[in-house]
């Protein structure tokens, strides 16, 4: 039995550090070393997270308590990863940050979209962006990972293949998503007579995600993309009509994503003629590392239109989940090692 | 056509002042004065709730600004219209207080379950609790009315005739209800994505409420309380097993409360022997004044055992439209007058 | 006080009959003569539409049997109205058909859509479309009235003031709605265990009600339309993506729409800059003949792009609300006689 | 690396049966032969169960072609196991039947409550009863193991020690349950508008599943059951009002609780005095194969009061969950193996 890889996990206390919790503690290949919270520090991590209850016994750690190990998980507030950076790296030689400090290669597109100069410039291009259906060759052996956008995510898988054929000329991308996106903070607008049963404008338009798309996929297309958030809690999916160069005929897209992701372990194409489920659906999704994409050819096809559908759990596909997919990439391992829950039907 | 009252409400900002607002808006009788507020003084009401984006100009006025009125609302967090009585009985010939400040009679079973001296036992009896089908006669000319519970209010409709004819030895109620009943301030808990589709232990035992149960329906039975959580955003039933000191059959039963409730302009017996909806829901309840009751005998009888169930809104049966509903009797008034809306379906 | 006037329905046991029935009971001009429904008749309404308990004692009739009347509104299903519409037309002067088959004005746009021939095309001229923001004053004296497809007067109130300024060059339109719009029919995609917290492709492409766009906004503009579950019974919400033939400021919009929805008595411009509810958002609106309109001028305006956010309930504004707005312009009443419920919050 | 043992489903198409693959696919000592449905044979698994998909490429089998295994597992529908007994019996020398069927040991017992002969009463006494926390012994080497009803199971675990100790004199406990306990089928009650959101008393007395809580924890207490619907898919949640012979502290019910299930996997006690998740909560169970449990001593005691709280998932812990760790237990296996994923939050 191989020696297990020592992980650590910064910022345990969020939604996201505690998918990563849940993946790392039954992950085959890794032990968990330490989780931190400053708020936390001292408390059962089932206190937090309750499904973690009786599956293991650690305590949030004070972040200064924070000791060496073989790969570093940060789930920090925003602009806190890049202000630390040369700490982190001196504690680990991997680091996989899940905030979006290090998404973004340049420090001018940084700065237009989140208002502030970057803290640690000359980290930004030692990273590689962890989409492993993209960037699998970049990542492996890769030693600093950053995160993904989830809403970037649902949209440059659904598109890839289409941007990267050339094809495409506009999309128009509506986002639906769960309230677990905005992270573990309560607010006036997540108090649930408000936030339940809602169908509300997020970011009509300018969603700093978009910078994510724009660096996956180029600047071959015009862009619209705009943000909704539903009633559910895990999960986004995306209504993406890309208007073509030329007409596309249903097989032609078919045959474009099953070379794309054919032998993707975590992308399947949902699209079936009958049945309930036709095209992909965020709530069987929760908890699993997938992203199901459909898609539909305009039958008028008088504008070359096609809407792409694709859903995933913010959670998991969206952050925990590809953080550890890249992370498997990066170590050699089965990609689909700790990532085979498929998620429940019904729920 | 007859003047119209003028009214004002203290404490708009929240959910019961709120939904007093719509329901006066809409009164035949009733012209709002001033409606205060002091975080959002100065601030549409449509800004708050956007129910009545339009309906009306009005803006918040500051608690300082209250002008004399025919009729006073105050729904002020607990403690504090106790605090301000003598000021507010000086502006306002009739007051209508919905916190949980003077529905008890008693100072010493307030303190009981409140852990705190009343601020003002004095005023204890001044107040008729405010609850038309069981207190008509004692509102009728009344000056001072309290609100009444929520979840008080529909455990004593739905045990009333029950109690009053002697028949009940024990009670087991537990009560399911959604999130407004939390108020509008948000906090860990009310965070969406722990709220949503909770099944929540409230107050298993010890609810607060179960003090006007007593008030209203005597000592003459046993009687445990618990409250849970359920998604839902208005709406409380609840399912109350009674173990009476002798065998009824359901005719009986049936006779019971149709002498009680037969005139009751908002109380109807919901019991259908098929069809979706056999018995009282609180969905289709959302809005409207009414509480339904229903019941089932328990066919073994082994027990002398009825299961008592109720349904209502929280807000508008269980708050704000008892409150006017009293008014009317007060005033003499129809006593549907502006609490008409009969719920929806589907919703 | 003048006499009342006469008001049957036909097919009162769906959801846009039910909702009728609660807007007839309470509207001060009408009384309710009769209700059909070939399945329950000889049931009492409050079985059926369990929000009706103990508002009224009427019961389903049969079809065979329904009188004369002064006002007939139809509830049946697609085909149904077209059929019978002789017979009907003998029953009562004036006839508000709520199902889609008079709302095109072209047999041939019908054929293509409905892939039927239409059942009495030369019936077709002599209905007027029940939108009254855009059609009052054909509305006016007028005897027929077609009802609204609800996605369809989504987008239309959304687009009206844009579409006729000739601004619009494209649209992209995505939908999101609620279970009620698939009617009162169970299926398998309606089993609350499949539907429940789903955000489910309904129409990615092809929705019929594209077709009342084109005959309402015309054909200056590219249009692409997609419809999208979300968790919610009643309700839809349209992210309309605007690409204008010119750059539009927000102050130009602004200006626009309050010039065309100034002074309509049911749609509320809304967008605010702080606070919860900024854009219009469906379930305030329950229950309500509100529609609510706002939007965001994309700030960077590369792409003349304004994205128009418009949010109603669809048995209400999207149905049987519009259907006695109507008849209130028709009849020459108060345009919001017995439409003034403003819908509540928090729901 | 051990042979693997081979499990076949008869009646996969249901909730049950798709739960039953989801565990039997991912776990580690077996392998699925044959999943059988007379209405889907010849359709892929994904088609019905979506989180399947690309997990499987297996088809749904004619119940005909039924092979020999190592394992057979029965999800049909009420009666159709029992009638069919002796054929399965020749087929597998194991039998796990997740239906009522053989859950109750007595004919006469079964005829009350299902109201027919059973129809293979010799065959009841071959039967365990397929809860290994309370029959763990019986099931070791057993050939012929019961489901168990979820209701009955939430009540079990949670009354289970406190009935062992002789000190239950009465309980009430009403079961808050999930749409999904309503099985597969669609109906009028499960039509998303009517059931979402909803708070329905679905059998306030006379639930089937007491019969089986009277033949796990014995009629030494006097016992009344409702179940209630409530928005959720999968969960269910007691709310057990105990009644005991004598009061107990606190304490002494902590130390009862853990002597009874502090070695067992599946079994959590929950009881926090701070924080969001104080108590048991079915949403973070789903997916699990874990019971928690809580409770709550009335501070009073004047009843000797005593309110148990217990969750689980229904498909998991109260049906297939359940089935795979009885099977683990006959086989001499690791009793977690297949039955680690220890559900989501948030969720």
């Amino acid at each position: 039995m191989p020696e297990l890889t020592l992980v650590s996990i910064v910022g345990g206390a969020g939604y996201v550090g505690g998918e990563l919790l849940r993946l790392v503690l039954f992950h085959p290949h890794l032990r968990l070393s330490q989780v931190t919270s400053r708020r936390l520090a001292g408390k059962y991590i089932g206190m937090t997270h309750p499904n973690l209850r009786g599956v293991t016994a650690i305590q949030f750690a004070q972040p200064e308590d924070l000791a060496a190990c073989d790969v570093l998980f940060l789930c920090l507030d925003h602009g806190e990863s890049a202000r630390s950076i040369e700490r982190f790296s001196g504690l680990s030689p991997r680091i996989i940050d899940c905030s979006s400090d290090f998404r973004l290669r340049d420090a001018g597109v940084y700065e237009k979209w989140y208002q502030e100069e970057h803290p640690a410039p000359e980290w930004l291009g030692k990273f590689v962006y962890g989409l492993p259906e993209l960037y699998r060759e970049e990542l492996t052996n890769a030693a600093y990972v950053s995160g993904v956008g989830c809403n970037a995510t649902v949209v440059n898988l659904a598109l890839a293949p289409l941007a990267r054929s050339g094809m495409l000329k506009q999309v128009v991308a509506d986002v639906k998503v769960g309230s677990s996106e905005g992270g573990a903070k309560h607010n006036a607008g997540s108090h649930h007579p408000e936030r339940s049963g809602a169908v509300r404008s997020y970011k009509p338009t300018g969603h700093r995600h978009q910078a994510e798309v724009r660096q996956v996929l180029g600047n071959g297309f015009e862009l619209s993309f705009s943000v909704t958030s539903v009633e559910m809690v895990r999960g986004a999916l995306v209504t993406a009509h890309c208007f073509l160069k030329e007409v596309m005929e249903e097989r032609a897209v078919w045959e474009l994503y099953r070379e794309a992701y054919g032998k993707e372990p975590f992308v399947r194409l949902v699209k079936q003629r009958t049945g309930i489920h036709r095209y992909p659906e965020p709530k069987h999704l929760a908890g699993s590392n997938y992203c199901d994409i459909g898609f539909e050819v305009d039958a008028t096809r008088s504008l070359n239109h096609v809407v792409m559908i694709a859903a995933l759990d913010n959670l998991v596909k969206g952050a925990a989940g590809s953080a550890i997919q890249s992370l498997n990439v990066m170590m050699g391992w089965d990609e689909m090692a700790g990532l085979r829950f498929p998620g429940l039907h019904p729920v």
